[in-house]
């Protein structure tokens, strides 16, 4: 019985490619790799995934890649290791790609795929292989696109992931809010923020994101923490995208030393009431550009002179294995988007002044079968820290 | 005038085209990229090189790449950029893909590549590539390995960047010895190693590295921090992997809190000694399998009941860009390395005692011409820290 998210997912692919006359497929980008088996391939030593129409075979490292627990009965998962390290045998002689070539040719032959037309990622099927495998040019189909579109809409297991990305940052924000004071650091708020957020996933992870403080933000791209010392009456714009567990999330909160400028409260509450119309717009068939025109609509409606917004109001999330993460919906003016139920995206209103400073309220939100629904919980103000 | 390293290394590429009769390269590994250009490629949007026998052309992304800032005059190094976001730009609507290839063949066709016997890296070069571009099986070379020796020899430039790494593994290694004592976690400890690296660095980097604290270190794999509670008598095992500006180091130290055991003193003069034979040992034309026994043959012999060393003596170091970094000299039995001038690498003596703990002393080491010298100050010795 096919009876975890990820036995599903492989039995959605399979009929896609039965549709398109395809005996199997051969996937290697590691996002695909994890949405189908749950494997966190590891970034060095690659693992590569071979299914036919009744069961699959995950090529993978012998050391640094923990097999999946879950395998559904009636989906054998075979696992098919090679020796992955060139220095970890100490009673032979090792070569990794011949160890690797070896392995993947088992899995191809096991898996009955030799003669067979396969559906391959364009953008990471090796030239290499097709030749070592001898499969003619017109044997292969390109699914990246079919894999990808898949992603881009979330079953409950992973909306649930997302959710605790998010529950992290949430953790990030209140440690930022409890550690940001005048004297201080990005860079040493930074660390107490990851630290937090470590804490309550018992474990290191790599935290990326903008931390831009003081007056010297015009928000034409932001910057990562680089030591700053935070004064009073700065802002710090906590832009947070970790990946936590494969998956990543992405929001922002405004923090401000001492009590806020009355420029700080205003622009912070055009943000707020822009971030509020959009996120009661959200519901299943809204053109994304049209939850842009929502969104920056009031932003820029509501604006003081010198103020603008320059970027994307949001884009969608998920898996990020090694890479950025970013997803349709894209919510800007030329998008060719549609909101649809298990979407997951960011909306994220900024306003900047050059050289005075700027701010940008951001929060995650899940497209369901009505409307939306934050994933976040921390409050979407001005967070006003200790200016001593 | 070819005046920088990463034009010389070109030049040197050009000479082995040439030697092979081809009339130019496709480079897309990141670490090849970085090793000719200097051009840091994105982890999410992919940049490209394309080399003829006299300039060169890098196909990279609008945003999230810092160009070269040094380009030798006699070598050109054109910049062909492709608008990588789709959502990134508010007047139009952007397919990153498209984008992507058609920077790619403006390249291709601008250096006259088209119809000519290519090198390329097998392990990377895409068959959908050779299909849109037209080049038959026969017109492309593996050119994989040779990049990759030629990484294997550091020149003076990279020698230098290592030495920061392992330079900033040992202010890491300072701040470990002032905050490790009773009551504190490995993540906090972790969590001020990272602050003081960062702060030296002037921004955030990701720290990779085991963190193995207490008795139940066996040494089987070791560990990342986890929120482990640290105790008077408990080991701390640091053995970091930082990736700084392209460049690995891999250095490591033990702590103890309060006075060492007499158990905990007698290992760790083990490993002192064993790594002192094998820097003193260090010459070109070692074979790596000599420097293993050296090492590996002064642990063993000097092993307690128990005691036991399981794995590599260690291994090169050089550019990890997504990637481990590790390298040729492999430190173990049946390495086939010899140790050449140039080559950096790690030697990492370890002893464990299953069920009671264990230790790991390692330190970064140049290849001369005549001898070997340490990339790191930081003493080698066990580091005694505060118990209360």
């Amino acid at each position: 019985m096919v009876d975890n998210p990820f036995g599903i997912r492989r039995q959605r692919l399979r009929e896609e490619l039965e549709r398109r006359g395809l005996a199997g497929a051969f996937i290697a980008d590691p996002n695909n790799l994890f949405y189908l088996t749950g494997i966190m391939p590891h970034p060095s030593f690659p693992s590569i995934l071979l299914l036919n129409l009744r069961e699959a075979a995950a090529v993978i490292p012998q050391l640094g890649v923990v097999p999946p627990s879950q395998v559904p009965a009636d989906d054998p998962l075979h696992l098919v290791t090679y020796a992955n390290l060139a220095m970890a045998d100490l009673r032979r002689h090792v070569d990794e790609t011949n160890e690797r070539d070896s392995a993947a040719r088992e899995a191809f032959l096991r898996l009955g795929l030799a003669g067979k037309r396969l559906g391959v990622e364009g953008d990471l099927f090796l030239h290499r292989l097709a030749r070592a495998f001898e499969i003619p040019s017109d044997h292969l189909s390109d699914i990246g696109p079919l894999l990808y579109a898949a992603r881009v809409i979330k079953d409950d297991w992973e909306v649930s992931q997302l959710e605790y990305a998010v529950h992290l940052n949430d953790i990030g924000f209140g440690a930022a809010q409890a550690h940001l004071r005048a004297g201080v650091t990005d860079l040493q708020v930074f660390s107490k923020v990851w630290l937090a957020m470590a804490e309550e996933l018992g474990g290191p992870f790599v935290l990326r994101g903008e931390f831009s403080g003081g007056p010297d933000i015009s928000g034409r791209g932001g910057s990562a923490p680089v030591g700053r010392l935070m004064h009073a009456g700065d802002i710090l714009i906590a832009d947070m995208y970790p990946v936590i567990n494969g998956y990543v999330a992405d929001t922002t909160r405004n923090f401000v030393i001492g009590q806020p400028a009355s420029w700080q409260s205003d622009l912070h509450q055009i943000l707020e009431e822009a971030l509020k119309r959009g996120e009661e717009s959200i519901r299943p068939g809204l053109p994304a550009s049209e939850m842009d025109k929502i969104v920056r609509g009031h932003v820029e409606a509501s604006a003081p002179a010198g103020a603008v917004m320059f970027h994307h109001c949001g884009h969608g999330l998920g898996i990020g294995v090694g890479k950025a993460g970013h997803y349709p919906p894209y919510i800007v003016p030329h998008s060719r988007d549609i909101l649809q139920p298990g979407m997951v995206f960011t909306l994220e209103p900024g306003l900047y002044i050059t050289g005075t400073g700027g701010m940008r309220l951001e929060e995650n939100f899940l497209v369901t079968e009505t409307g939306g629904r934050p994933l976040g919980t921390f409050p979407k103000k001005l967070i006003v820290c200790g200016s001593s």
